[in-house]
């Protein structure tokens, strides 16, 4: 099945299920689908209120996570196009949500910056929270995938090791359209993870390629942190980021993002100047 | 004047105005001190309702604050003795809300690691959010200051580059025990920041040895992310960590470990085992 937050018209936000163009709204049962995902009865919800998709403004899938991950260089061709040596863990670092976008939410090019560029990633949002999960548990603690765009701000995340700062303007994360259930997604090892700018495919990778695999990354994590329902993993993206282009290829305004992986659609934001 | 936060036995929080030995509770003006810090009234706020600071347990400062910063290398005797690079930025990572741990409250030992190590520090705690906050604007978005251990898992932190996984385990984050208002605090540039390990003095530098002021910093995270009002900006420790003597010092279940900060006071956690 597939979910989705959004907005209405007069600012006042829900989550439903999406079956094809049309929600079946079920904003009354949780204060939001991070409620509904905490309380475990997802899959359970019914209703009969219905809302034509393109009557709301989608929100980032989870509009309100705890907690944000991200994994760095996790598939062997970005590793090797940062000049990054191999670990032995996987990279984390940290967004905050007020940095999340949204589906057709524009990405906002900071004032301070031109270096703007895309990272397409399948992000993982968790079901079940825990502490020292193991690999085998781990798969079970996930209630969903999404498409998730990385951007980032690269003079910024080079101001130091730490990779912070360009990781977390505001709208640089957007994360969508929907979130799709495991037993809709299906395997996904041979599943391809697209970024296309303005129609050039510019990394297309599939996700088997990942140095850690999802329930690796769970495992690690939930060693030193406590995950909780709601909180997201963007698992890392592929090789081709413009950055390490000759010359880079920055995303400017005017430009349109593209990030699709199979059953998780196609995310989509242009960019424009703050 | 000085403010904490607790809970008492039944389980439930408060906040209050420190004097001496006894709170002025004041709890039912907000619903924590984030939400006073927020409303701006807190100066102006007052009650006749009295507890004695030894009848409750204390809680982190903050202790659900949205955003917590930690600034690296922000002494020139730190940066030295870790062999980092000059940088013509602040280097900002994140710890979640939910590695703060409080005054006298025990600092786990994760059963993953015995690389537990010390840092003493000034945290800064905002008041007035904003974006693009200038340098000489930004001290008078201070709500207050108080000392922190930004206690570190070594190996986790050097996994990667990246320092999430050692800095965000479980009560790793002491903070406490009380906040000082700015006009209380006075001039900070030569208040040591000390931190000893069972009565051994490891750390001793007065805060004005800062490589990046508190309002430069301040500056520059506004430049990526949107401050609000209770996030917590851990400013950087002195030189003098356990990791970098030889042998290493690492903390140990049964050790006790302070950091005193002048006006802010002293924070004190023992080391358990997990």
């Amino acid at each position: 099945m597939k979910y989705v937050s959004f907005t209405l018209s007069d600012g006042s936000a829900g989550f439903g299920r999406l079956h094809g163009d049309t929600i079946e709204v079920l904003s009354s049962h949780a204060a939001d689908l991070k409620a509904a995902i905490d309380a475990g009865t997802l899959a359970t919800l019914g209703s009969e209120e219905q809302l034509a998709l393109d009557s709301v403004t989608l929100a980032p899938v989870i509009p309100n996570p705890g907690k944000v991950f991200c994994v760095g260089h996790n598939y062997e061709t970005h590793r090797q196009e940062t000049g990054r040596a191999a670990t032995e863990y996987p990279s984390i670092f940290v967004r905050f949500a007020d940095s999340l976008g949204a589906h057709n939410q524009p990405i906002v090019m900071p004032k301070v910056s031109t270096d703007l560029d895309y990272e397409g990633e399948l992000a993982v949002i968790i079901g079940k929270g825990g502490r020292y999960i193991s690999e085998e548990d781990a798969m079970s603690h996930v209630a969903g995938y999404a498409c998730f765009n990385d951007a980032s701000v690269r003079d910024w995340q080079w101001h130091s090791r730490q990779f912070t700062p360009g990781k977390n303007f505001p709208t640089t994360g957007p994360f969508g359209p929907f979130m799709v259930t495991p037993d809709e997604a299906g395997d996904l090892s041979e599943v391809n993870v697209t970024t296309k700018l303005n129609d050039q495919i510019v990394q297309q990778q599939p996700i088997g390629d990942m140095i850690f695999p999802i329930a690796t990354v769970i495992a690690y994590i939930s060693s030193f942190t406590p995950l909780k329902p709601g909180d997201v993993i963007a698992s890392g993206t592929p090789g081709g980021v413009g950055a390490k282009r000759t010359p880079p290829l920055w995303m400017k305004p005017g430009d349109t993002v593209t990030v699709e992986i199979g059953p998780m659609g196609t995310l989509s934001n242009t960019i424009v100047a703050e």
